[in-house]
């Protein structure tokens, strides 16, 4: 073998990596977009935006099937090891978790038309709205420790975790308050409360990701002493305290 | 090398993709039995039963981390190809849709405290019951065409994911109806939408079992039409209607 061919070996297999690198940003900003178009659908109830949503979902079904394809060439072709390999399989991770966002956002995106007709008070979209802003930046910051490979911002995502989940609580709560108030909420309340778990969900997925690059750079996995589930399981409220 | 050491290293390789195999079967196992018993004990409000399903999600989390690491160990070491990378890389996946299996199941335990003072109906507590036992005989199928390598019976699987989509919605509209018709069942009316959400969610899961045992006999990825959505998202029960 030439130098000139060692040398070209080695550059391709290092943009074959880079390029599931970029794959992975690419799909994540486009996770992003699809959940915060998601709830600007439901807040303002538009229709339009939410189909949008719904269609643009097949375009992170396809990236998640072309990371996983190359991935798995990478790895007969190249027989990566240590990080190159956990590299690998991170990115088949993340592409995972991240077309599961997408999934969930086209869900929220398709409850919108059941909400439309019996538009909620104010407080509810504000709370959907807070808990979305969250769960965004938790998956901006995760795809951004990807990109640096920082262990110190995957364990900021990890904390954080805590706040959706108690906004969730609380909004879980809120909505339950209203279907008893008043039984013409009942649908569009049930509608929005699955709405809250989809971004609570979101948020999962965010500290999912924060976990395989936690991975990735130090070739350890996380103690899983997180609880990831939420704290809405032994909630109720009491007809009886409803004005 | 001796032909005595290249009979041993692969009869050793060989040992470490059963070792893979076989404990996918116990996660599978052990999952099932975690639906079950949450179900049953939510059908029973039987909070003791609940507890052991929670504390037992643990088992899976290791199952989980313990093929992980054993698959990646097995792809540094042995740097398989074709078939065997297929079969390791899928091993990861089921590992982790099994994993997700068990927390929906603990989901579905947790809850049982917040319905046990507000028995429903028992037509909810029979819906569930028939939902479960669908989305538990299509997660035994798609372990059982995972063991035997068969794509005939992925296909079954497949096909019948929309018969639980089917029963999930029409329990959904059921505990709606409740809902409206009094109050005092919101809050435990929605602790069993989730469970009922929960059940629809196995369902996918063993479907997605499904697409990785194709994609590991066959090579290829199937096609992404089925969609994996629940169609309850534009379900309106009109408050007017009800009695």
């Amino acid at each position: 073998m030439t130098e000139h061919t060692a040398q070209h070996t080695v550059r391709s297999y290092d943009e074959e990596l880079k390029f599931l690198a970029h794959k992975i940003a690419e799909m994540g900003g486009h996770a992003e977009r699809m959940v915060e178009q998601a709830v600007t659908a439901m807040v303002n109830s538009d229709n339009a935006l939410a189909q949008r949503v719904i269609s643009d979902d097949l375009i992170l079904d396809a990236g998640q099937r072309e990371i996983d394809e190359k991935a798995i060439t990478i790895i007969g072709k190249r027989q990566p090891m240590a990080i190159d390999l956990r590299e690998v399989i991170g990115t088949i991770r993340i592409s995972s978790d991240l077309e599961r966002i997408g999934d969930l956002g086209k869900n929220i995106a398709k409850r919108v038309v059941a909400v439309t007709d019996t538009r909620q008070t104010l407080s509810v979209y504000r709370g959907l709205q807070t808990i979305a802003e969250l769960a965004l930046t938790q998956l901006k910051d995760v795809l951004d420790a990807y990109a640096t490979r920082s262990v110190q911002q995957v364990n900021i995502v990890r904390e954080r975790d805590d706040e959706i989940d108690a906004l969730y609580t609380s909004l879980f709560r809120e909505l339950l308050t209203y279907m008893m108030e008043d039984p013409r909420n009942i649908s569009a309340c049930t509608h929005l409360l699955f709405c809250a778990k989809n971004i609570e969900r979101i948020g999962d997925h965010a500290t999912n990701i924060a976990e395989t690059v936690y991975y990735i750079v130090t070739g350890s996995q996380l103690p899983a002493e997180r609880p990831k589930e939420d704290q809405t399981h032994s909630i109720v409220v009491d007809e009886a305290r409803q004005p």
